[in-house]
């Protein structure tokens, strides 16, 4: 649960408290925790646009999605390289991504996944965050299988455009984003 | 350690041991077991090909690498989509990838790293048995990066082929590929 309160300077401070005490076991989800903007990289990525958390990942919906249920999944740290994440990172990151990809696989009656990492410049990654691509795949949704990476890439470079220039978003507007990820926040929820 | 014994039937057992009593934390990679084979879908890999293994995941050097270190990494179990593995086991698979990726790109004097899992047929899966490709990285490997998956499309349906109808090995002698195994089991060891 959120909860807003103000500082005696006026300043909002945004609090957490978790629905009770509960016993987790290792790999059980911790209570998510809702923010007013998520990190990735030197950008900031509206809460709206964030589908699911847990206390160390998070899941979004994408600027230019390739396919149907494209999204992204982030470690909440900000780290650039798969090498620099700890194994309770790993662990979450991967329990969150089996998670959504099996989500979005039935929402979108798709029938495989694509799970991708870039992982550093020469691999195609244009934010300087760690994050896993996973794509809903269909019977026929490209012509040829590989075709598929193509798009990842000019996805990812357009992803990085717009955060770097915060131009005008003429592939989806904020609405459309933020309704999509509404959308899956009932699936997760 | 393996053990081969002979049962009373004269059948060859193999049995394992571990090397002492140790206590291990829970990301701490548990003893590793040495197989004469390894299962990866319905087909055998043998054992010299296999250079790093968990109690839950090995690595293997590939038939066909795209690139010098194009490796793949598979739990041990024979399970065919990324949502049927457990917990542990997906922890266990992306700590292993975690560690090779790091060892291979460094050893390759690589800057950066893919790793892709294709789950499911319509992802461009030919073996149904989960495996992350992992390939390093460096400038100007591909001439454009998005090529490197048309090439592990490639190299997965020569596996695929390889291993189902048995052929004859064109691309690399099996004595080339326990070579390469040998030469990142010291990376690992």
């Amino acid at each position: 649960m959120v909860k807003l309160l103000t500082s005696p300077s006026g300043k909002r401070l945004i609090t957490y408290s978790y629905r009770g005490l509960r016993s987790f076991n290792k790999h059980q989800p911790r209570p998510k925790m809702a923010l007013d903007h998520y990190t990735f990289g030197p950008h900031k990525i509206r809460s709206k646009e964030v589908f699911y958390s847990t206390h160390l990942s998070f899941a979004m919906v994408n600027l230019r999605p390739v396919l149907p249920g494209h999204v992204l999944i982030c470690p909440r740290r900000e780290v650039k390289r798969f090498a620099d994440l700890t194994a309770d990172e790993i662990s979450d990151l991967w329990l969150t991504a089996q998670k959504v990809g099996s989500g979005l696989e039935c929402h979108h009656k798709a029938s495989s996944l694509t799970f991708t990492i870039q992982d550093g410049p020469q691999a195609g990654q244009t934010v300087p965050h760690v994050h896993i691509h996973i794509l809903p795949r269909k019977v026929g949704d490209f012509e040829k299988n590989d075709e598929i990476y193509d798009a990842i890439d000019a996805s990812e470079k357009e992803l990085k455009k717009k955060l770097d220039l915060d131009e005008e978003r003429k592939d989806r507007s904020p609405e459309e984003m933020a309704q999509e990820a509404d959308e899956y926040k009932v699936l997760f929820s």
